[in-house]
């Protein structure tokens, strides 16, 4: 393990001070055109150096006729080029001394046959030079918190607490503003594409270290050091959670990776064997990695499986009851104690066994309020999972009626839906237990948009909820087991010192 | 069945010329105010009498004293008053001549003790006055088509192809911006309630006959009259796909269920037999209840299970062939044409394989045009699946790029998004083969409700879009079934005859 995440041959590659930039040009047809656009988009404050062998300038910063000529050592090139020059504009970098690099172009070992040879050589010459590369085939890195964006769509919404390590570029570059509707965002994301020289445990071992990153998400075609891999992973579950999604499982997934990364996938079982055993929380899906990531970082976790629904909806509770039996969760009865005090709230329809279900109440603002006050602290209870909806016409039909003046509906609607964001997030802020929304209603949807970018997850529909909790619950597990493993560790070794 | 649709006792609720309305007020805190404040919204277009005890005017409508003093028969009455007078209510709608009731009002036999009383003296007058009644506890109808509306919420987006028979009234009315998403809606929407009377079967029998509805959603917490529902199924589902989430096969769901509407739940196997026995394709989830009915409803069957996956992204298009062999589908590999008449689309990186992955190329427009067209000719495959991407941030700044006046990117950056999807969705539009989008941006992307709403189902996520391929597969297989069994019968008949 590294001791510092500086020590990491990714730290400079995520942090770079100034970027020598290869296959930018203005023609935006080009991909490099737009990688270097998504630095720009950024904010990168270092310098940036385009190469190029015509244009005096590109993208409004000065170019050079060759990496040789830049008036000081940059510690990062990006190179997007033809694959047939790539190797050779690689051995300048060398040359003049630059320590990292991202090779973004494709054609190498995913090709087979020539484009073997062909990273052969690429790996021999950064060898030569004492360079660190990552890629080929790769998109390069996002650091939001350091305004860093080499890939190719531009940042979209806030930095956030996810660390990614991808065997696809996309599935960095494509997920920004995924991420963003959920109200956070990637701390750094890398592509390792063909992993040439850098691989998926580096990236591992820097996102551990990475104080921005909460949850570590890993997208996994093949595992190239499988040891390493294992051992990386032990280190860091007593710390930080470890989600991945495996596609390399099915005959169908193996095939495509290996035309994508060349990567070598092994058996299911395999991959679940060594998952579980390492401590990794298998996602399914692309979905379900981040669902199960965006749980991992804004939830504390609960003390056991046992969950409280609120409802005022029947369908939805019962679907919701459905799906957390079948994620494996329980559902305890209130406590005598709790049904007292949500009797006040509750009109005679309505049900207090579990789902806890309002149904149609005047009252209704005691859904957001009192209510999950009262459920969080319920003692038979670990978890909280609430059914959102307050949809934007409904409360304009609430002003209208109410006679406010047309032109103030919109206004007034934006600011009601944000008072209840307010009033619900601090109702369940108390509370040590996670507390996880669910809805059928679009992400965007102001109410949902407005819990979430306070910290609460909030998931479309019951079963994304219950397996998001579910995850909580197994990595609740992994870090007991793995802390138990690691004191024991410690304790032979007092006892072999005491009986030294 | 039914002989003609007129003949259902749901014609008349989902299509009334008049309506009389129980426990509207001007009070928006009111539940039935905001019932006939959705009927209003929808434009219905009949007459519409508030039966109050006070108000000379409800919501705009001249109200009345009481339902016998109404200038004319309506021919439905809905109830939305406080349990105890419910009774009473229907008791002077009989004495009226009022055919059909919709009894919103909970607090019957859901709750158990003395609510299974009060709902058996309700059936008792239904009896007596030969009113046949919806509910109670429910929500009544959601018709678009019709412009009928009595639920919670106002109808939002277009009229579509869902036909829905729901035992959650929330899954009714919550679900109408959630299908405007996916570019259709209901055709007509029962939400059943405690079934007092009609029932499931009587719900589904309408949509069979409705000529708006092309697919059959059910959301079923307990099936009453089990024989009936299976021929009623079986029935259906030469014509018309019918598919259904049951939430009462696990403990959880069970309990929910019960509490909800009464449902008596049976075990999990016996509802999975029944299904599979009468031809219902069954969803684990709300989510997967109308991604199947998008498909259901918007595509032509397959003829098997071989999926062509097109890409320009590895990662997704590697998460895609994984989805796809997890849900039984096949990925041939491309005949020696295909390949052929590719090769001028695809640059050197790009692969043949399936995924079909054009990786980046600066011929990108060849994706939504040439590419596809091809691909849909294919002779090896069944269906196609695309990766869909076109974010709006870098289509405005290819268009800054080239120089266009800042005021005119946002407004020309919109028009090249739709005439893409227009491109797309003629490229794919000759073949008679199914075509679905998968896609990571939001559904509320402009790219991707331009496809959805040219009829191109555009699911998040490969797992979902895969799962959704299957359930045409599965509809194909159980209709061959019915239709050669129903043919069985014919012969059989006939050789009857010829023996005679």
């Amino acid at each position: 393990m590294l001791k510092s995440i500086e020590e990491s041959p990714l730290y400079q590659i995520a942090n770079p001070k100034s970027i020598a930039f290869f296959g930018a040009s203005n023609n935006i047809t080009a991909m490099g055109t737009n990688l270097l656009l998504s630095l720009k988009a950024a904010g990168f404050e270092g310098s940036v150096f385009p190469v190029h062998p015509r244009e005096e300038r590109v993208q409004g910063y000065k170019a050079y006729r060759s990496v040789l000529d830049l008036p000081e050592v940059p510690d990062l090139s990006v190179i997007v080029l033809p694959t047939r020059i790539v190797n050779a504009a690689l051995e300048e970098c060398g040359k003049k001394g630059i320590p990292k690099t991202v090779i973004v172009s494709g054609g190498f070992k995913e090709l087979g046959g020539e484009g073997i040879a062909l990273e052969r050589e690429l790996i021999a010459i950064a060898r030569r030079y004492n360079m660190r590369v990552l890629g080929p085939n790769c998109l390069g890195v996002a650091n939001p918190h350091g305004r860093v964006n080499t890939t190719f769509l531009p940042w979209e919404g806030e930095p956030g607490f996810i660390g990614l390590a991808s065997q696809s570029g996309s599935l960095v570059t494509q997920m920004f503003d995924y991420l963003a509707a959920m109200g956070t965002g990637f701390s750094t994301a890398f592509s390792v594409g063909n992993e040439a020289d850098i691989d998926l445990v580096d990236a591992m071992e820097y996102l551990a270290l990475c104080p921005h990153t909460r949850v570590i998400a890993l997208y996994i075609e093949g595992v190239r050091r499988g040891r390493a891999f294992v051992e990386a992973v032990r280190s860091i579950v007593p710390r930080k959670p470890v989600a991945a999604l495996y596609v390399g499982g099915s005959e169908t997934g193996k095939q495509a990776g290996l035309s994508h990364t060349g990567a070598l996938a092994g058996p299911d079982e395999l991959y679940d064997g060594m998952f579980k055993q390492s401590g990794i929380i298998r996602a399914r899906s692309v979905t379900e990695l981040f669902d199960f990531c965006w749980a991992l970082g804004a939830l504390p976790l609960p003390e056991g499986p046992r969950v409280l629904i609120q409802t005022h909806s029947g369908g939805p509770g019962a679907a919701a009851a459905d799906a957390c039996g079948r994620a494996g969760l329980q559902l305890p009865s209130l406590s005598e104690e709790t049904v007292e005090r949500l009797r006040p709230f509750l009109p005679h329809t309505g049900s207090v066994a579990n789902p806890v279900d309002l149904t149609f109440t005047k009252n209704h603002d005691a859904f957001f309020s009192s209510i999950p006050e009262i459920l969080v602290q319920e003692k038979r209870a670990d978890s909280l999972l609430v059914y959102l909806l307050m949809p934007t016409p409904i409360v304009k039909r609430v002003l209208e009626q109410m006679g406010l003046p047309p032109q103030d509906v919109a206004n007034q609607t934006m600011k009601l839906i944000e008072e209840q964001c307010r009033t619900f997030s601090s109702a369940v802020a108390t509370s040590r237990k996670p507390v996880v929304g669910y809805t059928f209603r679009s992400l965007n949807d102001p109410f949902i948009q407005g819990v979430a970018s306070r910290g609460i997850p909030v998931f479309p529909g019951p079963v994304r909820a219950a397996r998001a909790i579910g995850a909580l619950i197994q990595y609740r597990a992994f870090r007991r087991k793995s802390l138990r493993s690691s004191e024991q560790i410690e304790v032979s070794k007092h006892t072999r010192r005491s009986t030294e």
